[in-house]
């Protein structure tokens, strides 16, 4: 099993940075959520002069066995026909990134498709938890080891400071929502949303699959089971578990997570479960309008970047919110303070 | 008095820019307010390849008589220094426009400093209005010509398609509050805010002031008169009276408005009051963190694209939101169709 060495943020330096933050040409916490992000980003890089490298968005792309029993609109086609849409250019989160100048990866995490599997890809779709574990433990390992790997090659190869994580694969809403209602113990009722499109009657029918589920043999065992790997290994998808090892390396190597919706909020908490440090080193882009997630973010006490309703996945949270966050680096090393500037400051 | 001749927004084409949205490669109204952004600027433009060209803020800079009854905790002074900061390069919105490729434009309309008039100055700040008009009617209407000439000359002559207005002046939170108390009818209590860091005292010191003012005889005066005209030259700034031209004049070049925090809502206000037809051509960038924001917004039945807690004015809601607006127009354009990228739809 993958240990992930995460440095505690260290804070002495935090009234130094605050300080800047203050004597900046503007009244007093004026900037709002911006000053909040440039001082979490002084305090993950001990600079007062942040800077951000190489932005990338990491998509993880996966099937599931949930799929059979119809808690989507969409068919699981569809999963293996986006990838090549993203590897096309012809996606949302390609357009978004690319005029936010935001590098894009794609990883076939393990899609159910004709295609020869790549070097990353666990196996071809989780199974159907609603009868089985959706994987083994070896490949729930393998796969946390992988999005590591992949998420350590950008930052080390490529020296990215900033990492966002996107993902891609039909029904994993419900795989999510699942591990929302494991590891938070919110009511599944408030964990589970439309997903795609489901209409009311579809977000009932997915409530009460997702509740079967969890009254199987491998439910109870989660239930009744702290271990944040095993409610991984039963309800994940192959690209949740790589998002979450990804996230966990990023914050090992001091760079910046940018966390996107639903699934990837449902990733960020296993991987806090497994190493609550790595909160401190993310940012969360965008309350997606998918139900749960509102509830997710609240029980991670954070504050989401932004709120546009959107509820697309891909990483697109990530790739809007870019430039805001940008912003908040740039006052910070650019804007002139009182001083500098001869402005008269309150007590004048 | 100038006349603003809007042409209202043509709606016949709606159902085809929204079928083009809808086909789009993502869940049905899964782009949430990116969507009725792209709507609004392809039904502006008159085409479904919307292009935002040459983006544009220009900031409104003027001095304000009430300051004299201590409603601001920042000396008169700051104004024209802050001025100076922009023309330096060291404000917030110096460093957001440059690094969201923004083009910016200072006009001083009316600060109170020692500085040659520039030749759209008005005079050296308004008077006080707990005593007397703020300015006379030809002030006004130089004013409001003056902003729409500025606006007019930026899009003809320079190509933008798509203007934001910013505002610098100590102590127009207290103008904009009180325009907004007439335009709206909503109680002075919850037009009154903190501005740039007022105490719970100061905000209560400040609405007992307001009150004083809307018990003079130009008080009374508006409060008889439903003329959007006498609230400005009452109770308005130069920066003001210029930004509701210079938006009158974009609405009426077809041109996209981005409308900033509270003083530029203010501003928007006696726009709309003038020519309802503009808000069609306006987005509401950023709910500012001072009070009467939220209330100004409900009022006109719009929804802000960013909550950022941020409350500086400058223009800074704008720059900060403008990438994100972008991105709506690059989706539009850009991303692929189900057909196109052959991405099975829900009713295969």
């Amino acid at each position: 099993m993958q240990v992930f060495d995460i440095e505690p943020i260290d804070f002495s330096k935090q009234k130094s940075y605050q300080h800047k933050i203050d004597t900046k040409t503007k009244p007093l916490g004026s900037l709002g959520i911006l000053e909040k992000l440039a001082l979490q980003i002084c305090l993950i890089q001990k600079t007062e002069y942040p800077k951000l490298t190489n932005p990338h968005i990491i998509i993880f792309a996966a099937d599931h066995g949930i799929a059979n029993e119809g808690v989507s609109p969409f068919p699981q086609t569809v999963t293996g026909q986006m990838v090549q849409n993203f590897w096309n250019g012809g996606a949302a989160i390609n357009v978004f990134s690319k005029n936010n100048n935001i590098g894009l990866t794609i990883i076939d995490a393990g899609v159910n498709w004709e295609n020869n599997a790549s070097e990353w890809a666990i196996n071809k779709g989780t199974k159907n938890f609603l009868y089985e574990p959706a994987m083994t433990e070896i490949e729930l390992h393998q796969a946390i080891k992988n999005g590591a790997k992949i998420a350590e090659n950008q930052i080390v190869k490529n020296n990215s400071n900033v990492l966002g994580f996107g993902e891609m694969g039909i029904s994993n809403t419900s795989s999510a929502a699942i591990l929302m209602h494991i590891y938070t113990g919110i009511i599944l009722e408030k964990c589970v949303g439309k997903g795609t499109g489901l209409n009311e009657n579809g977000v009932k029918n997915k409530v009460e699959i997702l509740k079967k589920c969890m009254n199987t043999s491998h439910g109870n065992e989660t239930k009744q089971n702290q271990n944040p790997y095993l409610a991984l290994q039963y309800f994940g998808g192959f690209e949740i578990a790589m998002m979450c090892g990804a996230m966990l390396k990023t914050a090992e190597k001091k760079a910046i997570i940018l966390v996107d919706g639903f699934i990837a909020t449902a990733a960020f908490l296993a991987a806090y479960f497994i190493n609550p440090l790595v909160k401190e080193y993310a940012i969360f882009c965008h309350q997606s309008d998918e139900n749960g997630h509102k509830f997710m973010l609240e029980f991670l006490e954070v504050e989401p970047v932004l709120k546009l309703n959107m509820r697309l996945g891909e990483g697109s949270g990530c790739a809007v919110a870019y430039p805001i966050i940008a912003s908040a680096v740039h006052f910070m090393n650019d804007m002139a303070s009182f001083d500098s500037a001869k402005v008269d400051t309150i007590n004048t």
